[in-house]
């Protein structure tokens, strides 16, 4: 007898795009289906949006689904599955409780974390920094998010709010979108990019336009780069001196053009290396786009009791 | 039948001062001597005099001597609790092989730990922050050292060097002795005080005497106090925002000025506060000189297997 192959799915809530992913307990994906986020219509509509993702991937391949895992922008509480903040362009958002809505709709558990968390669990289940016991994940988005690894586990700390990396101060003194002045998140996020690159030449484009100017030799777009990168150094010091910490793996849209990134982050390592003199090693994003939908079920997959999971292949 | 009290031996080896105590289990301080530090004359008689001053201790006081805790300034395998590197007034000092040396000569377990984190432990141990499960532990002397207690423990990280706040960047331009710049020991160490004081006006007094002077009104002396406050509120923001911590505890002889160094931290910290809106608890270290010791007696009391304790008031 041959039984259903089980899934975990990873939901990933972006701002503009909700991403459903199934995936065997290896985190193997075997489905995948994107859906503009209805983050206008409120909590409901958003968990709807997801829940139905899952249904019609499970109709492609019929499977016993386990679990449901969801990575989601904002603040949020882990434990409890609930958002505590989120951006003006969620409606009703903060305070949902997404999970206990996903578990009434599907039968089965369901764990929400932050997206910056469900990125760095994701690129430690199968991605750049499998079985690496301590790491930060930066994410170089519209805004910059850290998530720190300890141990081999996240390490959120005692209020779930450990890793913001992009909203420390010590890195220049340019007003941050947070109130705060001189965060990374002024140098290194996509917003601060274009922005900045804004200011030396007048010119309103994107992080992504900056980074091809940049390739072309366009001096203002290298410095603006430069900078970035310089600033990501900056915080890597600053993990590495803190804690002790030598891996780093970098995503979000920006660590894209890594080419341009990974060049001003070693010439800024190269020119102020760390005290303790031990190598530091900075890893792009290994999954791309899937990292926070796969992180997602990964913190499932870690929830779920042993006993509850079966081999895939099973007999 | 009274059996003999219990006691573990906790030394504090400085620069100049070598500290012996002889506590409870409970930490209570049952003996305490202070000898010169024989730094000149290399390993065996540096711990030699430790040794002696335990022999002596326990001459007036008999008692079964439990383990033996050792605090040493520099960098130390606190695992093999061999010494790695030393400043150059040590002779033969680094590459020793202090605790199988202590144990050989006393016949009981033996510890070593760098001095920040034996002043941490002393600290969660019967001091400041007895039953707090996350702090940042400072030390403001003549350089600046840092320690981290994470859910109730030390964490010294997967090389066993996390915590050196003193010496990550963001922090100014200052050149640091560790060769680095803009570091926190560029601010607020005692040296530093002395040193931005002289640059200011021409006088080379020590950072006490700077105090005193602040403590008159001197507009020079106050600045410089100023600054190593906000030097210390940045790495408080930095650990607050990295680790979700929100309790500080400060010690070294910079912090011996108290009415000084915090009303500087505090406006620092209002000035900008902290991205979370979480209120932050920075406190004096509670047990002065003696936290070194004490935290050295509180490692071997922790690596001690419970059944080898009984209660100090025995049947």
């Amino acid at each position: 007898m041959t039984r259903s192959p089980e899934v975990i799915a990873g939901v990933d809530i972006g701002g503009t795009t909700t991403q459903v992913i199934l995936c065997a307990t290896d985190f193997g994906i075997v489905g995948r289906l994107e859906v503009p986020t209805p983050a206008a219509e409120g909590g409901p509509a958003m968990v709807g949006a997801a829940l139905d993702c899952i249904r019609r991937l499970l109709d492609r391949t019929p499977a016993r689904l386990l679990a449901v895992g969801i990575g989601a922008a904002g603040v949020v509480d882990a434990r409890a599955g609930r958002i505590l903040v989120a951006s003006d362009s969620f409606r009703d958002w903060a305070g949902f409780e997404v999970t206990s809505e996903v578990q009434r709709a599907l039968g089965v558990p369901a764990f929400l974390d932050n997206d910056v968390n469900a990125f760095l669990r994701g690129e430690a289940a199968a991605g750049a920094v499998v079985g690496v016991p301590h790491v930060l994940g930066m994410t170089l988005g519209t805004g910059v998010g850290g998530a720190l690894w300890l141990d081999g586990a996240l390490h959120d700390g005692p209020h779930g709010a450990a890793g913001e990396i992009g909203h420390v101060p010590g890195f220049g003194e340019l007003p941050c979108t947070c109130g705060g002045r001189g965060h990374l998140e002024t140098l290194a996020s996509g917003r601060s990019i274009a922005a900045r690159y804004g200011e030396r030449t007048g010119r309103s484009v994107s992080a992504r336009r900056v980074a091809e100017s940049a390739a072309r030799g366009d001096t203002d777009a290298l410095a603006v780069y430069e900078a970035a990168g310089a600033g990501v150094a900056r915080a890597i010091l600053i993990t590495a001196g803190l804690l002790d910490v030598t891996t780093f793996v970098i995503g979000g849209g920006v660590s894209r053009s890594w080419s341009l990134v990974e060049p001003s982050i070693r010439r800024a390592l190269a020119a102020e290396p760390p005290v303790s003199g031990r190598p530091l090693r900075v890893l792009p994003a290994g999954l791309g786009g899937d990292a926070v939908a796969i992180g997602a079920a990964a913190r499932a997959r870690a929830e779920l009791k042993v006993d509850e999971i079966q081999p895939t292949t099973a007999v």
